[in-house]
């Protein structure tokens, strides 16, 4: 992982230090006024003042980033000769700054990256202050974005993507509202699963890591929830969020992401929050394909969960497992079906329809239209 | 982790277009003849001519690398105009390598950095062929070397020491002797158990990775064992290798590492195997320490070796937990005892007295020269 963490309390004090290694104009991009109420942007600039750096804000990033933000991001850039990105945020923040930085260097529209008509060949090098643990993008390879046109969220992954730096203060996290807690567990939780349900055998190492995080987290949540400012609890699902989409958890094996690419129709159509789609998506999409692999089911049931093993009926210790994900989720606040996230059940055909408009999803069991509807029927 | 895996079956071959990208000029490290007989060094000499790659060999080194040998070794590439190293081996030749790599570009003597009277600034960059999973060397920022005069064995720990590649192919493991797969489990194991045992609190995601490449490498050992061409198992066993040693199991904590400063007095005066002499002086180490904290040693055992939790009596399960460990590394042919290992008692004083040279060793009980002499009586 070539992005450099620096981990713990008061680490955002170092953030001009930093930025000044990546260049000397910043673009400073971040969300809502939430960073400014908290008194984070004022130590952000009263470092970067230290440092002598120069910077241009831009803010207003919102969850599930669009399109037209990135493209003013890219303006300014140009505009005003800035060499590097400072992301202060999550991943909607973090996902743009990583849009904007391959936009800037690119002669065409930066959205045809998206679309795969084309593929970014650099990027402005970004840092970030981490503000929400659940994307992962901090140190990984992916940015998504919404072109409000259309209602289209798409995915691009590549290595070039990755900030150069991730300061993660756990503190910073500390006044996150309960759902964006849980929602960010789930999110963690997914991107685990994902990497999890592969149809490589014999990766054991990354199995047992895999089960290793998502027990963290199932052990951290509620901790966090009942104790928002209980400083381990929330550093374990601060490093958790990186490591679970870093890559290391996908060493030898290849994931499925069927998931999430049904859960961005979720959210083009209805913005809910990502988290809170997987949490709704992932357990139908489980109870959709369990029979293909039983013996993984049941090893996540007993390994992460703890069931006691049904020899006899594996079955049952298999769904159990799912029953045991689905429970968690809820108890921490979750909705669990499309219902309790306010989805209605009149557009899920366009939903599957749109969810496989790149060709079927999936590698552990392909999913098309049809198979895509019926997840989101049991998702009902 | 800045240092680039290139894992699989035949990517031996690809060694030179990756050293290429180091330098022009390569200095050829490796050990015995072993690399010559199994016919790796005719396919790495071919990649390298095929990628117009000129190199010089330096051969012979041995267990326990020898500082004469890293002395000519450092004469040799100035002599030659050498810019950069290709290892070709396991822990002994990479240290080796590291530590020609550093004495390059230093004017002094490259032994002052072993005895911490200087600390290098820049080193010659380093490619790996791994063909020995165990020191962990191939992505870590450690480097051993043994003096001859006084049978001196010192470490050095810097950031720049890592290797910038490491081609790792698990077929190139299948012809070790049964001893050396055993010996590097240990070595791998002692790597985390180093880290695990730690007075920081509240690590509980780096405890669970712990925990689990722990119990991959216990799972594989025997099998790779008993079918030595078994690839899965020697993957496994390769990807721990790294793992272990290359600092994402002490994340967030301090490790303790006693147990190696006093094995190293063992390796220097009767130059036995690293991993053999781990697995006498380990338990013994936890013997003399589990009160210390008991509820660690109760979870190791526990969660590492499933013992059945004594909550009447916890001390029964930790006691459990390191007889279990014994119990493992003797039933894949290591020794557990000094007698075992073919030391005699007469020099455990000695031993002792060289083992805290440089003042009392570890974090997570300090062990003076007393607590070291009692530790290695256990041993006996």
């Amino acid at each position: 992982m070539p992005t450099e963490v620096i981990f713990g309390r008061g680490t955002e004090d170092k953030v001009g230090r930093e930025i000044k290694k990546l260049g000397s104009r910043v673009l400073l991009h971040f969300g809502s006024g939430s960073i400014k109420k908290s008194g984070l942007y004022d130590r952000v600039v009263a470092s970067l003042n230290a440092a002598s750096v120069e910077f241009v804000e831009l803010g207003g990033v919102k969850p599930n980033p669009r399109l037209s933000l990135v493209q003013k991001g890219i303006q300014i850039c140009r505009e005003e000769k800035l060499d590097c990105i400072l992301a202060i945020g999550g991943g909607s923040v973090i996902d743009s700054a990583k849009a904007i930085g391959v936009g800037v260097p690119y002669e065409g529209d930066v959205w045809e990256f998206y679309e795969q008509k084309a593929e970014p060949a650099s990027m402005l090098p970004l840092g970030v202050v981490l503000t929400i643990p659940a994307a992962g993008s901090e140190a990984s390879v992916s940015s998504v974005v919404t072109k409000e046109e259309g209602d289209l969220k798409l995915a691009i992954n590549y290595e070039i993507l990755r900030p150069r730096f991730a300061i993660m203060n756990p503190e910073l996290t500390f006044t996150l509202p309960p759902f964006q807690t849980a929602a960010g567990a789930a999110d963690i939780m997914s991107h685990i699963l994902e990497r999890y349900f592969t149809n490589v055998d014999h990766v054991d190492l990354t199995d047992r890591l895999c089960e290793a995080t998502l027990q963290t987290v199932i052990h951290n949540a509620p901790i966090a929830l009942a104790e928002p400012e209980n400083y381990d609890a929330r550093a374990e699902i601060m490093w958790a969020s990186t490591l679970a989409h870093n890559d290391l958890l996908s060493t030898g094996r290849v994931g499925d992401w069927a998931t999430h690419m049904i859960e961005h129709e979720l959210s083009a159509l209805y913005d809910v929050t990502h988290g809170a789609g997987l949490s709704v998506v992932f357990p139908a999409w489980m109870t959709h394909t369990y029979k293909h692999d039983l013996d993984r089911f049941v090893q996540f049931a007993v390994r992460v969960w703890r069931v006691e093993q049904d020899f006899e009926e594996p079955e049952r210790t298999a769904l159990e497992g799912i029953a045991r994900l689905k429970q968690f989720w809820r108890s921490i606040g979750l909705p669990v079906t499309l219902s309790e996230l306010g989805v209605p059940d009149d557009r899920l055909e366009e939903m599957a329809k749109r969810a496989v408009g790149f060709g079927k999803l999936g590698s552990f069991v392909p999913i098309g239209k049809r198979e895509a509807l019926a997840i989101l029927k049991l998702a009902g």
